[in-house]
């Protein structure tokens, strides 16, 4: 690729180069970080009006992105998702816009308090520092998450799939061109230039200590790469093995609604159930209705034999449907004895995503809640609420399932750290 | 070791030993994060009467670990951590029952708030899983953080160091038997069964996932190797290089004060002051009266010009002496221009663990907190305050440097994550 090749070559080769943004970026993180609300805000509002100004530009760069798939045989939901077009141009606008609107995390007095001797301690919200983003084929998370790393008081490395190097490159021209007209640094948001594979593994290296984290944005084997290879910490999720389970005190219409919902409102994102669990003592009742209500809506159902004796359109489901990702309309169905069998279940075979109870019991709710060890649990809702947007927290980078520092969606507050801010008078420790 | 070769003697290999400690104390990570407060609380009380009531006993082991590093040649300072006397037993006791006394973070609601669509979203404290503690030649880290995970709801797997492995092993008994008297499982506190030091290695790769963070407690070697080699997270700080600043507008008295204080009322900790920076406007006045200070408490002062200058008795500093970390009765001085220039230079040269100054102008100060990147900065009060007893926080692990997760002092709260908890009434999402 020309592009690459040009701009890299005053290194003598990529590992030189990618120290190198390292060291810029964690150059830049030093004045981001004390960088004002109103600055952030005003080069957030530069780089949305650059982004809208250049549409034609990034449009035509997206057509040589797109050509180049439709060469090498890519398929139609690839295509789709490195399509770009005057609408989703404009939702770039307006998500950067809406990043714009969120309350800034930092500085934040996360706790205070006085100790005896009279010292006054803070815990005060900072930023994390260099934020490493690898992502796929989707052009528009070089804005979303320039724009994320950025209100959070973030320098970030972004690393875009090869298919979508074009578009990428035009999107990120049209963020400098924002910066620029700030007082921000321009490497607040750098990309890497080249589609050289060899990049992803030196950003996973830390970059000699300049990364302090890496956000993986695409499908399994690029998270599974992240997480074998990175030697900084990951905010990631692998799967998403959500789980519905209707307890016998379940209101049936309630529990209909929220597992159609849970399964097939969209079929391919991380919240999406995969399996339903229901209690034995009202199978006999519910699973038709359930089984009916999945069919209709167009899901294949794989259930245990009490399933298939529900409904004659039930496939055999074998042991590797449990604690399986579908990501698509397709679900398992098996019948369990109560809540307790339900969370051994779900703690054996999920992925520490989002799981869901339906119950008018509250002792069920109760146990539900509390034994279920994934990052998200409902009652009464559908695990498609997995979502940084439908928590209230504005836009996310993703839905980490590790236990440290970001656990769930991971917003702008997930991207930051603190610091213990200590006053006194004169105070000396005893010995 | 006859009882290392012993007690693993039911496994191929250190490594399968390893995996199954991991795997048990995943296990019981699942029972102690249900636990009641009153349950580990009665636990832990039985543990502080057990090592009481076993103090002849690991006193016996205690005396073979001494003979034997005595006879391997260790040094005074080794022999003084490695000793137990009753005293130190008691300091023991009396420390698992301060943690036994602490608030029970487990369970604690850190947010709460209700979405326009009625969903109620509470963002609910748990622990963190499974801890591995790494530590040399103190055999009191056994019990307190054998008892500090236990408190936060964590399950524990500890390796010692082989030279105090006698008195960690009887110390470990005393654990186990108050464990066996409460309803707690005894692999919640586990300790290596091995001096064999490829456990290390398998404890660093994580043991297949069932431990979720490692914690180093010792010297800067120990702590180095585990930062490189493991593949879990790490809290810990490899230095402590703090400093402390004395502005124009200090007062100078509470600057001696501060400064021989932060140096000098125990050198060998992570929080002691090893360089101090005094701005160019008062170094006249101001470097003869500290070093004074220092020199008549017992500290060797090693200094620019201008501070060789103020007081013959200080030795020329070279440029190795800034940013080194002492843990002695050595001071590092230099004169700078003014609060950004010590700023500066403790960015540049620090280990963002703890930096003060001291000055009564605000502005100074506030920009001294905002922009110098610690743990812990502090305004007018010794760097010794560096410790989460001092903090108010209990007893501490450790204190970290690293900006995930766990920042400064880590005591029960610092080793733990939390879940979200979603509340509905049948809410379904809209497409």
């Amino acid at each position: 690729m020309d592009a690459a090749v040009e701009q890299d070559s005053e290194f003598a080769n990529i590992e030189e180069m990618m120290l190198d943004m390292g060291r810029r970026a964690r150059e830049a993180s030093h004045e981001i970080a004390l960088a004002s609300t109103e600055n952030k805000n005003d080069a957030l509002q530069a780089m949305a009006e650059a982004l809208d100004g250049r549409a034609p530009e990034i449009l035509l760069a997206n057509q040589k992105d797109i050509a180049a798939a439709q060469e090498s045989g890519k398929d139609n939901a690839f295509l789709d998702r490195l399509k770009l077009d005057a609408d989703r141009i404009e939702g770039m606008v307006k998500s950067i816009q809406s990043i714009a609107a969120l309350d800034d995390p930092i500085g934040d007095i996360l706790a205070e308090w006085e100790r005896p001797n009279g010292l006054r301690i803070q815990r005060v919200r900072v930023p994390l520092g260099v934020i490493g983003i690898i992502y796929e084929s989707r052009p528009n998370v070089t804005s979303d998450a320039g724009a994320l790393s950025l209100k959070s008081g973030n320098a970030v490395i972004l690393r875009g799939g090869s298919d979508s190097y074009y578009s990428s490159t035009a999107i990120h021209g049209a963020l400098q061109e924002g910066l620029r007209s700030s007082s921000l640094p321009e490497d607040c948001i750098q990309l890497v230039p080249t589609t050289d594979r060899d990049a992803v593994g030196f950003l996973l290296s830390g970059l000699d200590g300049t990364v302090d984290v890496i956000v993986p944005r695409g499908g399994k084997n690029l998270v599974a790469r992240v997480q074998k290879e990175a030697r900084v910490p990951v905010f990631a999720h692998l799967d998403g093995v959500c789980h519905v389970y209707v307890d016998k005190k379940a209101k049936r219409n309630m529990a209909v609604d929220i597992v159609v919902n849970a399964k097939m409102r969209r079929t391919g994102i991380c919240g999406a159930a995969e399996t339903l669990l229901v209690d034995r003592e009202v199978a006999d009742t519910y699973l038709g209705p359930l089984v009916e209500g999945l069919v209709s809506a167009g899901c294949e159902v794989r259930g245990d034999k009490a399933t298939q004796n529900a409904d004659p359109r039930v496939i055999a489901a074998s042991k590797d449907d449990w604690g399986h990702e579908y990501l698509d309309a397709i679900i398992a169905v098996k019948v369990v004895d109560g809540v307790e069998a339900a969370i051994d279940h779900i703690n054996a075979f999920g992925s520490h995503h989002t799981d869901a109870i339906v119950t008018d019991d509250k002792a069920a709710a109760k146990e539900f809640l509390e034994k279920v060890d994934s990052a998200i649990v409902l009652h009464n809702a559908s695990t498609q609420f997995a979502d940084g947007g439908e928590f209230g927290m504005g836009a996310e980078i993703g839905i980490a399932t590790g236990r440290m520092h970001a656990r769930g969606p991971v917003g702008v507050e997930q991207l930051t750290s603190f610091k213990y801010v200590v006053r006194g008078s004169g105070q000396t420790r005893p010995v």
